[in-house]
């Protein structure tokens, strides 16, 4: 019949594949060029031909998208969705050809048009949707979920703004928006019929229906959620998996009668403000603010997902006793653990399934992965404002929480103290809901993202809960993905190895890097290790003199500090080490000077706008970066770079580069660290406190091979305890001093960042840890004259980053968290 | 060398045009579905179809566009620039893939594919970026000046949110905001580099250049203006125009240093509401609000615009003095008016011409047409508003003032009453600019939209001028496009008159149309008129009876009265003689009732959201036809069927559809009318008054085709005069009283309405053209009684159209108002 006759005609077309050969690549660019940039072929520069092919590889990523969506929903696995608020995927180019595999053919066909890739790769934008590492850390975890081939989806928001960019005027941070959509993006498929409305305040009423009595929950706002997918494909695979991220729009739903035309236009006005729900990012790394347009966002994020979840399960099924084993959702830290209660809501008010069994799926589906450290971080939402905005969510965290209290009172009987502290609600002057309780309760995993900072959770953020639930904790040390940080961001490296492991396998298995090790002595290799080091740093001093004219010496060591500025990851520390360098040599003979190893101190990282102690920090380092590099008694003994916003892009220029890599968080401040793996794959040397990862790091890569320092983490409460009586290094006061009396400049404005490090208040220890941060420093100079030696260590750092792999961890959690199976695309 | 290699690869690539084969075509809108729309081939709807096949015509507008550009550049011909506040181009497929000639291609593709073109047709929204006639001529205009190959650009708004869509609920008019690119716009090309700074508030200050002083404007405010590319085809030609409408972006030049968080959100979340700039059109039809956001509106497409222009021709000439040869800008009424004054400032301030060649150009350039009649119309800003949002444009206008009036003091001598009357600023309690006076002042012609209208502006609202400069006093009467109104609209009788013409020219050349009259006796073309009048009121019926379950019967004259709501419109003189008719019915006999000729009324329209007798008109409507349609006693004989949301597809649905159609304005109300083309177009006939247009439509179909009625256009003040003392029927002084006493309910409600038509308040002068207006109803029944009369009337009436294409109108502005020459492109 006719249908037969389309279906066959359809699938005749189905044929084609999209090719690869040069030629099919040159017209589909060139087609792009005139077709979707609507640009005249003969006259296109270079940003259009980046839009151009981007389109042509968006193509190719959509292909593969549609054959994975049709295995996926043949072979109906039980599915990952993976919620994150934050995902700093950084750009999408370089990564997408060499994850489908067509990077060469696409260069080849762009420089017979005359292009070079590389240039035009320059012209793409970064995506910072995200802050810092939680945010990273979620981009390598899908990278892996697609190459791993679970089958897994993202959600997300589609912030118009995301996180600020950088800029420095005269030494102080200012914040630019970051208007990334500006010039569209072509890895994102806008799905203008995947939407779902979002209700936000008004009031719940009860309703009966079969004799049933049901809250209603009847709206006072309602916004509508667009999904917006971007694809994300894995390597040596033909999965391709989405990350979808949503878009708030004005609902339809709106008629009205106006009388006259001002109240109109304003009525119109008005309902566009519902765009501003996902306009923008908030700045702040590892803090919540608590404003109710954060809390909307967190709520619209999570009601459309769930919505999506929901809708995707019953297209399929339609029983919800099958919905544990067909769906697991990860909670990327407390930001989006109102999912727990808007499920739970779902099945109560919509699906009908009464307490026992809807809190029963509950219990089987949230597994939930917290990233913090500190005992005030975690999230405390107003009952009031909660009360407000999603009035039935609060009577379910209400109803959640009298029955764990219950439950709780039978298990530890009435021990008041740790009930209430143990309590969803917080009671107090201002009652709040405490976000961490709610989620560690509904889960049934709790995840640490390393070893250490598992243990500090057990011991002390969640004792109360691990003594009750000890199964419940787990960890899983973060990884990080080789495709962006070795493949993408330092061919000449990735070339290198395949080299010498005789293969590539290791971009999908990374145990096989181990095998570097064997040839660690390698004179050949050592030569070769070395020569990729250099043109490493001959393009990150590029950057720098492009940047801000400065040139550095190839010979000086790459010492390099990047990631956000917080007072616990001790920038300042860094800053003071520089100060009493800078101190050293000018009190030094020209003899000895020659045996000074020349430094280029690079520093870069954004401070949350609100941030003031950070910002200062910001403004330190550039008085004393002025004040060095502009004393020709030092030349390039001792040069000072501050790389204006660090982001993604800057990240994979500025990490190949880097002898030496600073990581110095106070011990028992740093949940993981992240950065430091890629470091660490790029063959850079760590000088680090023993926090975080660093600790396993040290089992893979040893302690001769690193410049650990400073107090440990059981150490730190009794120097703290301390106080007054803490005896630190005589330098220390010293450099201080200099700051304090106006060495560098802006005494005033420097003297509360004095203040914060000077005896009982040096709350991070920096004092206690000077002289021993000093002398890894020293014992880094030592290291580097030895290059033999150097370049061994380099090599046994590469050589034993194989465990830091996000692949690593996904697969822990696929398989002791998530309970799901790869689900593969035959190619 | 390399250039050339990668020349000649692109030229390469260059011989192969997009194919319009069946194949092709195929292969194209499946790609399109799997790339663009990114569904899989195997599972997509009809929309996702459209909006595959529309992005298909979009290649080939594409193609044709670029082709046309290369020749408009390479030739350097005189360019006309369209400013127009409002488009009303609603749909677009089916307009493009007809003017591109390869309609038949495409739905022959998609049948093969199991899809019916026109079902995919109807899934396509409107654009509706205007109100009414202006907006709607303004876009058959386009259609015309792309087709006769003029070098033209249309510079408009893109307003988010178009005019609302009319609700009806319990027969109140509500408003819908229409959210028209909420599932994303194929028909538009976002030019993401062709952007504009354009400036609002601030102060002005002095500075010295060369000894030379200058005015700088230091703004307040800073937006961006963002291009959106609308390409528009010509018939019959490989030329293809193209539409720019503006976006207001958030400016990026813009860093701050945030205390807070809070501070920073707010600050980017305010940035964010430039957009509201171009977000909504003001629903007003002939009326200026004169609030802040609409002068920035006009200001904000002002000032891109004009940007634009001096840019592309800067781009090619070094000197202005060649501006006036290459340059030609049209004003579509007072709404872009203030490009005079821009385009003075840019000449003044940033390009330092020097008043007298400055203002020479301007007198070359601009030529501006009127729409109005009314002397309360005319747009006036007031002197605070304009000195505050655009300070340098106040100086500019009162210097213009300042020298036309010197002048004009030595043509006229101290006339200080006329003097008064023609100073471009208002004096009294609040200053006003009177952007009429200064249109007329800065234009080298003024031009009318009909020969009637010209009259008016002569002896009553531009008098003065016309007494001054009776050279710049022009009119051009408006046409509409024969490609939409018959070719798109009307596809069997484009068939037919193709047929019985023998030739498919007068699609472009529609003077042939008046070839029909030849045969306008032939029983054969009666026969296949009435057939195609059927196959046109079948489709109407059921669109009537899908919308609102109404069944109409075929046999009944159907009789359409449809444009915006106004007073001057006299939508009640059509209620007031249905209740009449209704009325009579009521008290005949069964015999008698026999001979009444059955009728549907339709009626459709907007109304201002603030017009509130236009608004009672509406439900007045409603109300009577609630009684009507459900008094069993009537049956066929009278069917009210109001139309909601009347836009232009729903024009092109029921022009067509339409026996007789009513344009009722009193007489000197009317511009021009350009609904009343179409309907004639269409072979409907009209039940018209003498004004507008229609005094010309007599004299091409003459007055024994067409019913027409009331008092003529100079009757009308003496009539007004009478007050009191005029006379007016009977059945008047009865039909209103029924509505006042509450025959048909909302006693109260109407009787403001009632008031407005009673005696000396009767401006519309309903009653005094009452008797006349049921004479030609009269006239009309006993016509269409005799269908062989009726068939000849209304092929007459199609035949005789032809005057009103705007081919005719557009050739007339580029000869004697323009100067532009064609350009065309080769095939
Ligand atoms: C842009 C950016 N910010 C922050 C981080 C996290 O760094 P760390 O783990 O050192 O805090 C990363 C990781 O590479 C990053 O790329
Ligand atoms: C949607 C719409 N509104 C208004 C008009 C103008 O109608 P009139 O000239 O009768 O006022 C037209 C013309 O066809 C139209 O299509």
């Amino acid at each position: 019949g006719e249908g037969k006759g389309k279906a066959e005609r359809i699938f005749g077309f189905m044929d084609v594949f999209l090719e690869n050969d040069p030629l099919s690549l040159q017209k589909d660019i060139l087609d792009h060029v005139e077709f979707t940039v609507a640009k005249s072929r003969f006259n296109f520069d270079d940003f259009e031909a980046y839009q151009a092919l981007a389109h042509s590889v968006r193509d190719r990523l959509i292909e593969r998208w549609h054959d994975t969506q049709i295995i996926f929903s043949k072979k109906d696995p039980k599915r990952l969705y993976f919620l994150s608020l934050e995902f700093l995927m950084g750009r999408s180019l370089s990564n997408s050809v060499i994850n489908l595999g067509v990077r060469d053919q696409f260069a080849d066909a762009l420089s017979q048009l005359g292009f070079e890739f590389e240039v035009l790769a320059e012209q793409e934008g970064d995506a910072c949707l995200g802050n810092g590492g939680l945010a990273r850390l979620s981009a390598c975890q899908m990278d892996s979920l697609a190459t791993l081939d679970y089958p897994a989806i993202g959600y997300g928001l589609r912030y118009q703004y995301g996180l600020f960019r950088q800029i420095i005027l005269d030494g102080f941070q200012h914040e630019q928006p970051d208007y990334w959509l500006n010039f569209g993006n072509p890895w994102e498929i806008e799905r203008v019929h995947i939407t779902y409305p979002v209700k936000f305040y008004g009031t719940v009423t009860d309703e009966v229906l079969n004799q049933e009595k049901y809250k209603v929950w009847v709206p006072g706002e309602m916004v509508e959620a667009v999904a917006y997918d971007n694809p994300i494909p894995g390597y040596g695979t033909r999965n391709t998996i989405v990350l979808r991220l949503w878009a708030a729009k004005p609902s339809d739903q709106h008629n009205m009668e106006a009388y006259n035309t001002g109240d109109y236009v304003d009525a119109v006005v008005n309902r566009q403000k519902a765009e501003s729900i996902s306009s923008i990012l908030y700045p702040d790394d590892r803090s919540y603010q608590g404003k109710e347009l954060q809390l909307k966002q967190q709520y619209f994020f999570v009601s459309a997902s769930v919505q999506d979840i929901i809708r995707r399960f019953k297209d399929s099924h339609k029983n919800f006793d099958e919905f544990p084993e067909k769906v697991a959702l990860q909670l990327n830290d407390t930001h989006p653990s109102l999912a727990i209660v808007e499920v739970m809501r779902v099945l109560l008010d919509e699906e009908h399934l009464g307490w026992n069994k809807a809190w029963d799926i509950i219990c089987k589906i949230f597994s939930f992965t917290t990233h913090t450290v500190s005992p005030e971080a975690p999230v405390k939402i107003p009952v009031d404002l909660l009360g407000s905005l999603l009035p039935r969510h609060l009577q379910i965290i209400y109803d959640i929480n009298f029955h764990f209290v219950e439950k709780l009172k039978k298990m530890i009987g009435l021990d008041y103290d740790r009930l209430t502290r143990m309590s969803i609600v917080e009671e107090g002057a201002v009652k709040n809901i405490r976000m961490a309780n709610l989620s560690i309760i509904c889960s049934h995993t709790v995840n640490g993202v390393s070893r250490l900072h598992s243990e500090l959770l057990k011991t002390k953020l969640f004792k109360d809960f691990y003594e009750l639930w000890p199964h419940k904790f787990q960890y899983k040390t973060n990884g990080v993905t080789q495709r962006r940080w070795i493949v993408v961001s330092n061919p000449s490296l990735c070339a290198l190895i395949s080299k010498w492991l005789g293969t590539e396998a290791w971009i999908r298995d990374i145990d096989l890097l181990i095998g570097l090790k064997d040839h660690a002595d390698n004179a050949e290799l050592h030569q070769q290790w070395k020569m990729v080091k250099k043109v490493n740093k001959i393009r990150l001093a590029e950057y720098i003199e492009a940047m801000n004219g400065l040139k550095v010496s190839l010979d000086a060591m790459f010492d390099v500090h990047t990631k956000r500025v917080h007072e616990y990851k001790r920038q300042l520390l860094n800053i003071l080490g520089i100060i009493h360098r800078y101190d050293c040599i000018k009190s030094m003979n020209q003899n000895d000077r020659k045996k000074v190893v020349p430094r280029v101190c690079v520093m870069g990282g954004k401070a949350a706008p609100g941030y003031e102690m950070a910002k200062k920090i910001i403004k330190l380092f550039h008085v004393v970066a002025e004040k060095i590099n502009n004393d020709n008694d030092i030349g390039d003994l001792l040069k000072l770079v501050f790389i204006p916003d660090y982001n993604v892009s800057v990240a994979e220029l500025v990490i190949p580069g880097a002898d030496l890599s600073q990581h110095l968080s106070t011990a028992g401040h740093e949940a993981s660290g992240t950065s430091s793996m890629k470091f660490l794959m790029n063959g850079c040397l760590l000088l680090a406190t023993e926090d975080g990862s660093t600790i396993e790091m040290i089992e893979e890569i040893g302690q001769d091979n690193m410049f650990l320092f400073g107090a440990k983490v059981d150490e730190v409460p009794a120097l703290r305890e301390k106080g007054p009586a803490l005896k630190v290094p005589l330098q220390f006061l010293r450099v201080v001093r200099m700051i304090r009396e106006g060495h560098f400049g802006f005494k005033d404005y420097f003297q509360s960042l004095c203040d914060k490090i000077e005896c009982e208040n040096d709350y991070f220890l920096l004092g206690a840890d000077f002289a021993s941060y000093l002398e890894a420093q020293a014992a880094a100079d030592k290291a580097f004259v030895d290059e033999e030696r150097w370049t061994k260590m380099s090599i046994l750092s590469a050589a034993g980053s194989g465990k830091f792999s996000s692949d690593r961890t996904i697969q822990q959690y696929a398989e002791n968290t998530w309970g799901i199976q790869p689900c593969r695309c035959p190619f």
